[in-house]
């Protein structure tokens, strides 16, 4: 394509709210344009890269045999009341109502939907398994949209649910998308992490996400430096460490205004490793609050999101003073021992087994010491503990470490929480009605347009990978005025053309050099050719645009570099 | 693909409103399935023929230069409310409020969404001519959504805007677009008409349909059998005929209870053309509702969108009695001379220049007979006439008539409708800002997936036109049991796709046979080749989908002859 047949306004002026380089960038080079808020238009350099990744993302579906079909993007807000979601969905799904009356919802996602199309039309194991995609315009009124593509409120994103008649197969399913994931980020240039992850409230069993590592990521993520290990914070486990204290008799003691870990472990000379912390939360449940305290060795912090699955709560928030006072807890002091009976307690997994540790005797000032866990009875262990950098992997005992993720897929074992809440049940082999075991699979596609380039930029703007740039060659020429580099510039163009190397001319007749210049800087397309002053000697330059290195070409190799280069 | 993994759940039982045969056909053959009223979800042989069409329609949308953008589908009334349509677009635009209670729409159409794009990013007429286009969903809350895809609510629709600096580069571009519609209609093997159109409330001047031809199609279409003259019944022309009546004096006459055309040519012995009806309307515009009087001659019946815009209304319904009355009118002698002062009234121009007339008197049992129009002052005229069949073509001399058409495609020339509401201007050669100058061009994707079918079809199922057909071939098994059958079978398939013929293979183990002729017919894929008892004599059958004809075949030469046959 020609610059000056393409629309490509980009610009100098920043919104005001674009914080992430992506942001930034995909609005002053003209990629997107923001419509209303967490609402972007593509313009046309933003829709071709987007339909790069589309076209990617769908070969890969198609290979591993998954089909392709379209959900109606309003759905009735009845459907949703089958699975029961329209009480849990919360503000994030917009409801509206249409000229009738009738409710409906702008799509969220779409498990309901395909409940729905499958139901009663697969009827018996033998047309198991099936998988059903579709790459279609989503919408979560986000109270917050903010950073461009990478929390909008409307987005594209591919939405695959898998149907098995029993959890093997959908394992086998889960590990064939695993894989089939990894090729399609692995195919658009990315640097990602596959990573162990919370289900959340998506329900099932397994889950994994498929964060594009970038340091502006919004999620942490625990890597091992020696295997392929990665898991969220949320989901992250690492090697337990035993520790073998003196044992001795329980035993209070004073612990005059000595409430923090470290005054207690100094005051009664133990490693923090050896006391118990606590952490006084009030749970959310549907049927109301409750006071909980979740118990972590002295030297760890607690996982919050482990937390609320280990009670199945809603969510958890700070309790103050007043509420543990009044729940009969002494704050400072709170103790594994003489607890009030209406709290919820739950304990780390890995204090299972200790003993000699040292707890609040819940009583003010006094602490116990010695205290046998093993002895209490009726304790819940769950595992609640906050992976740390330089804590040892579970799988190959190296180290683990922190690093910044973007999600941009994630893949869930959902199991049969839709099929029963819909009645979608198929035949067994014995005739036996059961319900559909099921997947589902998502990749968010537009945010991956803004993935691809909070990974890949520099101070000056964009640099696309080869297989997401909507462009891999700009071909530029200095002075559009001046005839033979004009000439040049199209043979160049056409050449490359023929090759089916998708190029750009730059032959904007009023653009100085410039601008030019700074245009492909801004824009990221991997190399570009420069026509200028040295044309009479027959040399043009070659630009990477990731190392803005230039290098002297002669007029008649640039066109066969460039190929070499792209291979 | 293999039959087996593929999700086509066809079926026999018919939708209970499905009157139209795409609607029961698809339905049936499952390639969609509905989701709410209004609302269809794509299966996946449904998705596939929608993907052929799309894609088909990008090709020469990009062919012809035009740029492929994406605006969000959800967009802030705000917007309309700049271009003043949130008043006009009544209750078919659907509005809400999102969580914050900003007014929301779901976009039935984009001229606001492209000229926000374009404002303030296209600033000189050096930038234009610009056509961006997009392939996206549509929601319009149709009163009555039925014919499946022929009339839904949410639907695939191709819209492109083109910006010019001049009303000549606009027709240019209109005219490219006509072309280039022809080529997608011909493309997907339609027989089409491009039909003159009226422009209706989108406004503008030039716009022209694309009709698909088939007999259950909603509009009137009047076509010439000799040129290629073809016009929507709303807006089509026909030659005037020229009477020579015999001229004499302006008389009162009786005519006792004479209030038909027929019973007043017949008393009065004159031809119904040299009579003049009169046809009362009550038009309602924004400012209230007044009494129309449209006159045609007593041969012709009155187009009613005609008589609409001949007096600019938003409507126009029968008057009663008793409004007729109260106006001052009598009924069934209405007549060109002596009306009331405030009523409208509209003359079909045909009748310009004619004398000799006769019309009611306005007074019971009279009617007035030798009327020389050209005598009356101040007299409105405009085309009201309703094109009969058997009229003379305009264009040629050649005999008009009726035929049925799908309206699968619209341009308009907007005109400067929108720019100048939005003010969205350009500065010309001459430095002076002025208002971008309009056209747009709508494709109806979903809906030609149903107009496919209602041009092509049988008593037995659907019949893809080639470049439509979700696969071209269907290689059926008769009996997959039967080893060397599936043997035969898969051996063709993988022959038929080594060529790049996409091929299905029915290798369902549990279907009979019938049931997978059944299918094809249904399915309506164009041939099929049907492996059966003549196997072992080297004989398979291929059958024709749309004569289906059947014909023996050695089984070495199917592939060969199969590749003949597409070309």
């Amino acid at each position: 394509m020609k610059f000056s047949k393409l629309f490509i306004p980009t610009t100098k002026e920043m919104p005001s709210d674009a914080t992430l380089p992506s942001h930034q960038y995909l609005v002053r080079g003209g990629f997107i344009s923001q419509n209303g808020s967490g609402i972007y238009d593509f313009m046309p350099l933003g829709k071709i890269v987007l339909e790069k990744i589309r076209k990617i993302v769908k070969e890969e579906m198609d290979e591993a045999g998954a089909l392709e079909v379209q959900f109606g993007f309003v759905t009735p807000l009845s459907l949703w009341e089958e699975s029961g979601r329209d009480l849990t969905m919360g503000n994030e799904m917009l409801r509206f109502k249409d000229r009738k009356g009738t409710s409906f919802v702008l799509s969220p996602t779409n498990e309901e939907s395909v409940v729905n199309m499958v139901k009663n039309r697969i009827t018996s194991y033998k047309d198991l398994p099936v998988h059903l995609y579709q790459i279609n315009t989503k919408f979560r009124d986000e109270a917050r949209p903010r950073f461009g593509l990478m929390r909008g409120r409307e987005f594209l994103m591919k939405d695959g649910y898998s149907f098995h008649s029993s959890e093997e197969d959908l394992v086998r399913e889960f590990n064939l998308m695993e894989a089939t994931y990894k090729k399609i980020y692995t195919k658009l240039g990315l640097d990602f992490r596959v990573v162990e992850a919370d289900s959340g409230a998506i329900g099932g069993s397994g889950s994994k996400e498929f964060h594009v590592i970038a340091s502006s990521g919004e999620d942490t993520i625990v890597v091992c430096d020696s295997c392929d290990y990665a898991a969220n914070i949320e989901a992250a486990k690492r090697k337990k460490i035993e520790y073998n204290f003196e044992i001795s008799v329980e035993t209070k003691v004073e612990t005059l205004n000595t409430i923090t870990i470290e005054d207690v472990s100094k005051l009664l000379n133990v490693p923090t490793e050896q006391t118990l912390k606590a952490v006084i939360k009030k749970a959310i449940f549907k049927e109301g609050l409750k006071i909980a305290i979740f118990f972590v060795r002295g030297s760890d912090e607690l996982e919050e999101t482990k937390a609320v699955n280990s009670i199945n709560a809603l969510e958890i928030i700070d309790a103050t003073n007043e509420e543990i006072s009044e729940a009969g807890i002494v704050a400072g002091y709170c103790g594994i021992k003489n607890l009030p009976k209406n709290v919820l307690v739950v304990v780390d997994s890995e204090l299972e087994g200790s003993n000699s540790i040292v707890c609040g005797a819940n009583e003010e000032n006094y602490h116990l010491i010695n205290v046998d866990i093993t002895k209490i009875e009726n304790i819940v262990f769950k595992d609640l503990v906050a992976v740390k950098e330089g804590d040892i992997c579970n799988c190959c005992g190296g180290k683990l470490s922190y690093t910044k993720g973007i999600e941009a897929g994630h893949i869930f074992q959902l199991g049969t929480k839709y099929s029963k809440a819909m009645n979608a049940n198929f035949l067994d082999e014995n005739g036996k009605a059961k319900p559909f075991v099921m997947g589902c699979y998502g990749i968010g596609v537009s945010r991956l347009v803004a993935a691809v380039i909070e990974q890949n930029h520099d101070d000056k703007g964009c640099i696309w990978t080869k297989q997401t740039a909507p462009f891999m060659v700009d071909v530029i020429v200095s002075n559009s005025k001046n005839e033979d580099e004009a000439k040049a510039g199209e043979d160049i163009y056409q050449s490359l053309r023929k090759l089916g190397i998708e190029t750009i001319l730059d032959d904007r007749i009023n653009a100085r050099f410039g601008f030019k210049i700074g245009d492909f800087e801004l824009l990221g397309f991997p190399y570009a050719i420069i026509i200028g002053k040295k044309l009479s000697e027959g040399i043009v330059e070659l630009v990477d645009r990731k190392t803005l290195e230039k290098v002297e070409v002669k007029i008649d190799e640039v066109v066969s570099k460039i190929s070499d280069l792209i291979k």
